[in-house]
């Protein structure tokens, strides 16, 4: 998909993707494609506050789509919402090239850690 | 459900709500409190932003629950993402009276036409 | 808001709540009405399933509203779509007295253990 | 990404989509993939639903992620929720090879006008 990650903190995580190569037969960038690039950095958000003994796992994930984009390239912005223990959740702007939103996500991930005992798995 | 609004502009809409009054089995803010609270302000931000020939129906909303509450009063805060001429959408964050961000809300609006002719029905 | 409980298993939990008393201005249900009945069944079906040891905390919820609906009762029923261990999800329909579906909601619980250890909160 | 249509009428759309090529770095199907699935097939639904004066454009998605899946193909199940004039919102079940169900997702569309006036653009 041409995911690039720019910045990587646990306060903030961006990437760029190209628009060309991610359409859908009317020439709009695909829907599906934005909500990749949101579910790809709230998830690496998740993962960089999760600590070194757990793991993050994307369990729910929501997009408003308010604007079409034809070209260019555009910038996903992940932010911590809510860093808890047992979940995290990101809210993911994504801009075009004229800085306008063309999608707001949020993304729920439960921190599972990396050695469960039987009574652990989801 | 004791909503009070408190402010409301097209860029900013505010409303407060009391925990008691508003609780589940445990003693804890139900969840679908925080949801009327985020419905309604998305709502009446939607209207206000909606001009004089259109009203505003909400289509799609969803919420993500940070945090318990169970006492006090919590605060809403509804802001525009994308103001179209058909849809709208708005970010709902709802805090409790120590500003900690107990949950955040996104709805998208429906602009209907007040007299719609025959084909403009959802 | 009236919400009366009517059948209530493991696999299927169901209630019903008047129109009249849930209104927007308009004089429709209000959206933020669906969704409390949504988050209540969920979370009532998502306890009964947490077993014994846990309570269920709802963490995500989203509904589409379908239709307005502007008098006599709607039903509400909520199935599982996923049981797990620490995580189950629901679905919830809501239909008005003709049978036509007005809303569809979902909803994600957290199963905490009654007395969890410290690091174990959300 | 590989998504194959397999069943293409009003009341169904059904996709396949290969595990293999389409994972994140554990080597779980990428929860970005199942979005992408439940898009392409809920808005070829859309589509079909739209008729010819028109078309379907995804306004809002959401999708809890049930289980992990690590191999073989998964397949989608998209079923019209409401078929409404100008709105229409469908389900969509993604299930594993061995019929677990790994994701469910909702799409809500907005359904265009191929030749818009003025004041028909979203």
């Amino acid at each position: 998909m041409g995911i690039e990650l720019v910045e990587l903190t646990p306060d903030r995580v961006v990437a760029t993707m190209h628009v060309e190569g991610n359409t859908q037969p009317y020439g709009l960038l695909h829907g599906g494609a934005s909500v990749v690039l949101a579910e790809t950095i709230g998830s690496v958000a998740a993962s960089i506050n999760a600590g070194p003994g757990r793991f993050a796992v994307g369990t729910d994930i929501n997009a408003t789509h308010h604007r079409s984009v034809t070209q260019g390239t555009v910038t996903g912005v992940a932010t911590p919402l809510h860093r808890g223990l047992t979940m995290g959740s990101y809210e993911v702007a994504i801009v075009d090239n004229g800085d306008r939103c063309i999608c707001t996500a949020r993304i729920a991930c439960a921190l599972i850690e990396r050695d469960p005992g039987p009574t652990r798995q989801a």
